[in-house]
């Protein structure tokens, strides 16, 4: 899209965020966000499982307080038996673990020029959990599914106002993702309650689905006969063109990579530093679409392929390795991913006007002594 | 200082911060740091204690891996018997827990003009703990001090680049400040391991001090018989007026209260909407200077006394309530914190060249329907 014919439109659809995208610079707003979320530091990605805190971290509206002795879920709408279940009942209930990566779905955003207004990710925002609950379609078959449902809706407790529009953060799943057997409804995060920021006391987690999908602090389970108009669907988290557009829906996660950056930093700029000799590359890959069947990396534009390990689980990041051999001056190192299906991350990021689904290859500058 | 007389100047010292503050918009290098670290979001002030992945992070350089298996601290320099001590020997030593505040020191920054170019906090990057290890005072006895000692000397694991100098990150304390009875070599943070952000496995916590005293990953404590010279005392965390300016040692906490922001966010601007009616405005003070005597709510401009709660422990935030029936309209709702020692917050920031010990009156904006 060219900066002189980029123009605001007027547009009958509710707006997804606050303006139009912008050349200009970071707003106000914008780092009120970046300072309040949280994104996983690089030299993380050296876990397996992301240690609490590190874990990236988005919430739309506030992180509500929630009394569990008053709280149920209540599971309804198209199905043969509404119920309402108490954390106690929930916890008696069979339970799986699953080890998932997530990633916002606006991870990358503020790379993009022009650059859409909300949370403004650089490459960071992911993490890897073990989450451990009731499988969603086990619950779903308690309440016996009817056969015009077309939808699951889950609404959490957090509530504010997006796009002039008030409500309660909900999303919707078709009820084929849902009655997957790796859907979780989850009470635990790394084998300990769920902190009040991932969704205490429960939440839903669809694994290889961007982070949205995910919803926290859930209070409602409705099944539904048509599909969901919330704001978090049909407006929020679709790839659009413009705002007439309606666009396509955002789901499953882009195959992306990201490297530990090596050396030591400066401070202020991140600039690398790395004493010259043989170092180890290493870093994470993962894809919501297929399994990570290759990570390349590209040392000042001479690309060879990196050593993969096993995931622990489908849709649970790789570990990465290359071993390089630095020579003094300025490097770039660059990798990217491929997936089953065949998708390999772009080196230049495709626009689009919520600035969802950007998987553009991670390039790190080092200096090397 | 004014905006047309405000210009850059060759100065000797070295710069803490990557030049000189500047009126313009966020760089992309702050955006970096601000998606990296982060504070607590405001809601978060109803707990007592922080829970974990809530209290602000802020890193220099990278985060540590530490093998405790090979790690040691080394205890040493002006002392008449020089230790080296694993976890295992530390943990059986005599061990005590403080509830304390921890805020950073450049809190507040990124609203000054000019602005300083570092970590671009808003007014949340502060948190509290309850942090258990041995006391240092216990520890400096079993080696016992020289009587020509001046200062100790901790260095942390963690190395980088700031101001064009390389270093390991550390800081002092006056030996009076370090043989204070409540200054812990803290091993646990809430009663678990220490996670690698907060410092694992052995980190200083100096209650109320700003942050940068509470030095994280330690591996030496080193008593010394002249000022410690290094980057992040003489350079760093000064009161300065500009960069030829030696400027005064930032140390203890300033007066501050903040407010959980009524009613519910908008996303983007996180402007607050409130239902009409009562409603009680709460919210935490603290001071390392002397205990909170007092918080002022101001609605409009007209100020009243909130009711204090007792804190948790000498350096420990306490919470603060104050009733309001919200009527409908505009409303801008203030408070401000005075201590034993007379201090108040300003209901204006004084500046100072690295944007240190900000403590402006906390101002929220509400809309009442």
């Amino acid at each position: 899209m060219s900066k002189l014919t980029y123009r605001r439109r007027q547009s009958a659809r509710p707006a997804p965020h606050s303006g139009e995208p912008t050349y200009g610079p970071l707003t106000p707003e914008e780092l009120q966000l970046a300072v309040r979320n949280h994104s996983l530091p690089l030299e993380a990605l050296r876990y397996d499982v992301t240690p609490p805190g590190l874990h990236y971290v988005l919430t739309h509206f506030d992180i509500p307080h929630i009394d569990t002795s008053a709280w149920h879920l209540r599971i309804g709408g198209a199905v043969e038996r509404s119920l309402e279940l108490g954390m106690g009942a929930l916890i008696r209930d069979p339970a799986i673990s699953v080890q998932v990566t997530l990633e916002c779905a606006g991870n990358g955003r503020s790379l993009l020029k022009p650059r859409p207004l909300s949370q403004p990710w650089t490459l960071e925002g992911v993490g890897t959990a073990v989450w451990t609950g009731v499988p969603l379609a086990y619950l779903l078959a308690q309440v016996g599914v009817e056969p015009e449902a077309v939808e699951v809706v889950f609404t959490g407790v957090d509530e504010g106002i997006q796009g002039g529009v008030r409500h309660q953060y909900a999303r919707s799943l078709p009820i084929a993702e849902a009655m997957r057997g790796d859907v979780v409804v989850a009470y635990k995060m790394n084998g300990s309650e769920l902190p009040p920021q991932h969704g205490y006391p429960l939440r839903l987690v669809v694994p290889g689905w961007y982070g949205m999908a995910s919803v926290k602090w859930l209070q409602s389970i409705q099944v539904v006969t048509a599909p969901f108009g919330g704001f978090q669907q049909p407006v929020a988290y679709r790839y659009q063109h413009n705002a007439d557009d309606a666009g396509t829906p955002v789901t499953r996660i882009r195959v992306r990579s990201l490297m530990v950056p090596p050396g030591i930093p400066d401070f202020y700029t991140r600039r690398r530093h790395l004493a010259r000799g043989p170092v180890m590359l290493h870093g994470r890959a993962w894809s919501g679409e297929g399994a990570v069947t290759a990570v390349e990396v590209g040392i000042d534009g001479k690309w060879a392929p990196a050593q993969l390990e096993k995931p622990a689980g489908a849709f649970a990041w790789l570990a990465w390795t290359f071993p390089w051999v630095a020579d003094p001056g300025e490097h770039e190192l660059v990798c990217r991913a491929r997936d089953a299906t065949g998708a390999v991350q772009p080196l230049e990021q495709h626009w689009n006007y919520q600035g969802m689904g950007n998987n553009v290859a991670h390039c790190i500058r080092v200096t090397v002594e």
